[in-house]
């Protein structure tokens, strides 16, 4: 029963409008009380007509899919992210277990960066670093070092490793191995300090570092024995059931870090360690609900890296930034970063701090986003709001957009509030390149100079540009390889 | 700007249609795909005329407002009930503890009942407890002596006492102690068993009595010291973090057993016992996510102890079930209980099970919505729907629904999905008496016989008549006190 509306209803029936683009286009109808509902629509690719022509180029004939060389590689890519099962497998010493790590060698978060562009928490990270290593003694001999060319600077995610904030990870630092048992890969991340003055925000103090000691001495040797006790822990079950307890992975872990104490007591009780020690342990992981954070970092990292480097692929295989820049890598780019400055985060500030004092967006951690959970899982976290602003609408808002430029919906990773749907999964960067829509990301905030610490909380979006260069890389690469294949015929 | 539509626009429009009261009503225009919105109207007073003129005289000149006198005594009442912070103090042996606890006192769930009226669960879970007590050896010998009148059976209510589904407590069982720090008065609860066979189910078998044993010789004994060390533990502040954690406090602990444990685990690890019975300790809590209910039950209890006896009070401050009679006490009518037969529960079975085993609804467990969360705050736990029944949408539907029958929102538990409004919070018993909108109660649903356990879970909705019948009780008590003032006069 489908019945025409006369067009003279458009003019005796209330006014009710539809506004595209900008919410200040409508603004004199809404002060007339006319009902508004914004649209927020953006110009195909930025507006960027050569850009509009490119992706048009890599669609079917059907214009909302991929071409079939596309297709085929992300439906490779998906299922590789999709089907890992991350385990959390043990702890080891970085020099002893990451791939090229040596003592000399110093990583930390974000695309490829050196000394003198680097911002300032990732500064007072590098001098902590290496004041905890005995390389140097104070910070000033430690900037000098840092200054000489004789530390060799790359980026975790260079060596299969993933690092919050400033990301250092020097030689003697205990890590967390996860391996994906699907793909048999590894991947690797510190273990988390808390929150305030800590290593990964910039902080070098006397009390940052003897907890690094304290970790590497105490810590480390006791969890690593619990774990070794108990067996692989599947962090993809942990993960799942802390997203349906109000974390979303990233910004919030509370629930995740619970059941990770739940799931070791027993275990940890049970050593033949002091048990002034344990209490220790058990103290330090209940004061520091983002303990969990560097566990589902790497079972991100490692879930992601079983689906790089897949000819044709535009599955998003890394977001990361160093706080100077943001940097992106796309499976089938393989291993170049696409890059452009770091933005500033929109959030909530600690008491006595304001936006002036903000770094600019700093971290590997937004690997949990592109694995499928963090801001894509807000919806699953609405009590997150409170760390890094705005609403518990805003939270549902946020993962309903990321369904957009996402190749899936998680298998493992479910939202109760949505019906149980599992979690946007999988950014297409031709996706993101389209449509403009940018993948939402939740993090922390650094103070700007080295050596104070963590200053806040909040939202961030990444620049669009990142996104457009590697759309138009990935069409390269295609155009690139249908060449060659003509040559070979 | 309003503009008047005219008349024929009702036959020139699309139908879209609001359908008062019985879904039914709107099957034809259904099936005619007019879009229509059922609303569960119901007529007030449950259609009572009479109850409508007692409802109706115990307003002020406001009509949405009761009378002054009612108001003053609510506002008295629901401010107790709010600012209640219950806190576990401790654990004690029951006979030493709970007032007028005998060695021949059985406690049970629910109103006052006698052997023979008890429903099969209870009654199995009256000779685990004998056989627990070792005042029977056998099955047999212990409903022997439960009907021969040697046993005096009491409500856990008339002690400060709850518990859930049979709720049985005798005197060598081990109970939480939960003191109202605001008002002094204390609450007791047994420690839960965990899921499947087990006493308050029904079960009696020997893996129940040892079980129990176990309970009392080395759980207890060694939560009591960790509690001892740690000193009074905050249990507003845990059963509010849980609810940010997807809990409601009643069908879903498994956040507030995740805080406990993360709490206590410290001094667990600390104490001078054998570290294998603290890692069996921790164990057990680890394998059992209802642990915290035993919690959040006494402390809803004391919570709304603080509130009962305030002559003139609409507050309902228990409902309660013994499988047999569903029972509800009210503020201005003091210890009287207004009881009707227990209705069967609507939920998901386990496999094997059907709405045939089950017995009626059953336990102390629905304090928990009485005092504001439990079903009451389901917006808060969607996940919970897969244990229950129902939808995410259901769950928020619930908490919203139960805004109309309450007196306030809480000011401690919160609900982030809603913006993190309070929980709905203190039940008017004259407003369910007027809407005819039910308390929502979620529960576990035990074996119609006794010795089996549990099968299942789910939703239960009270018979009216108690809610009409206590209204109508404190519409006499109103009047007399009006008389009883007069003759003073």
């Amino acid at each position: 029963m489908s019945e025409r509306k006369p067009t003279t209803a458009l003019f005796s029936d209330p006014l009710r409008v539809v506004n595209l683009g900008l919410s200040s286009f409508a603004e004199t109808l809404r002060a007339s009380r006319v009902p508004v509902i914004d649209v927020d629509w953006r110009p195909p690719a930025g507006g960027d007509a050569a850009l509009i022509r490119i992706i048009d180029n890599l669609k079917s004939d059907d214009e909302h899919a991929w071409s079939a060389t596309i297709t085929a590689a992300n439906e490779k890519a998906i299922e590789h992210l999709l089907s890992a099962e991350p385990h959390l497998i043990g702890i080891g010493i970085a020099r002893d277990v990451v791939p090229g790590m040596t003592d000399r060698t110093l990583l930390h978060a974000g695309p490829p960066i050196t000394w003198d562009a680097m911002c300032g928490p990732m500064r007072g990270a590098v001098m902590g670093g290496l004041i905890y290593e005995r390389a140097a003694s104070t910070p000033d001999s430690a900037a000098q070092l840092a200054a000489s060319g004789d530390i060799t600077f790359d980026p975790c995610h260079h060596h299969q490793s993933v690092g919050p904030m400033a990301g250092v990870m020097t030689a003697s630092m205990p890590v967390w191995i996860i391996e994906n048992v699907t793909a048999g890969n590894r991947a690797y991340c510190t273990l988390n300090e808390g929150l305030g003055q800590v290593l990964r925000y910039g902080a070098f103090g006397d009390e940052v570092i003897s907890r690094l000691n304290w970790m590497q001495n105490e810590l480390a040797p006791i969890l690593s024995q619990a774990i070794e006790k108990h067996g692989p822990i599947d962090m993809r079950s942990l993960l799942a059931q802390a997203l349906q307890m109000g974390d979303e992975g990233h910004n919030r872990n509370r629930a995740g870090t619970s059941l990770l104490i739940r799931e070791l007591a027993p275990f940890l009780v049970r050593l033949s360690e002091p048990s002034e020690s344990i209490a220790r342990v058990l103290e330090f992981l209940h004061s520091n609900d983002h303990f969990f954070l560097n566990l589902t970092m790497p079972a991100g990292k490692c879930a992601l890296d079983a689906a790089a480097d897949i000819p044709g692929s535009s599955l998003v295989t890394v977001m990361a930034r160093n706080g100077t820049q943001f940097g992106i890598r796309v499976s089938g780019t393989g291993d170049r970063w696409f890059t452009a400055p770091a933005p500033i985060v929109d959030g909530l500030y600690l008491p006595g701090f304001s936006a002036q004092d903000a770094a600019p967006d700093i971290g590997d951690s937004a690997i949990t986003e592109t694995a499928g959970y963090g801001g894509f899982a807000m919806a699953a976290a609405p009590a997150i709001v409170q760390f890094v602003g705005g609403t518990p609408q805003l939270a549902l808002d946020t993962t309903h957009r990321m369904r957009s430029i996402t190749m899936a919906e998680s298998r493992s990773y479910q939202i109760p509030a949505m019906g149980f749907r599992g979690t946007p999964t999988g950014i297409d960067v031709l996706r993101v390149a389209e449509t403009g829509i940018l993948p939402a990301i939740n993090t922390g905030i650094a103070h700007k100079e080295p050596g104070i610490g963590m200053v806040g909380a909040g939202l961030v979006t990444p620049p669009f540009s990142v996104f457009a260069d590697a759309a138009r890389a990935l069409a390269e690469s295609l155009g690139k390889q249908e060449k060659d294949q003509m040559a070979a015929s």
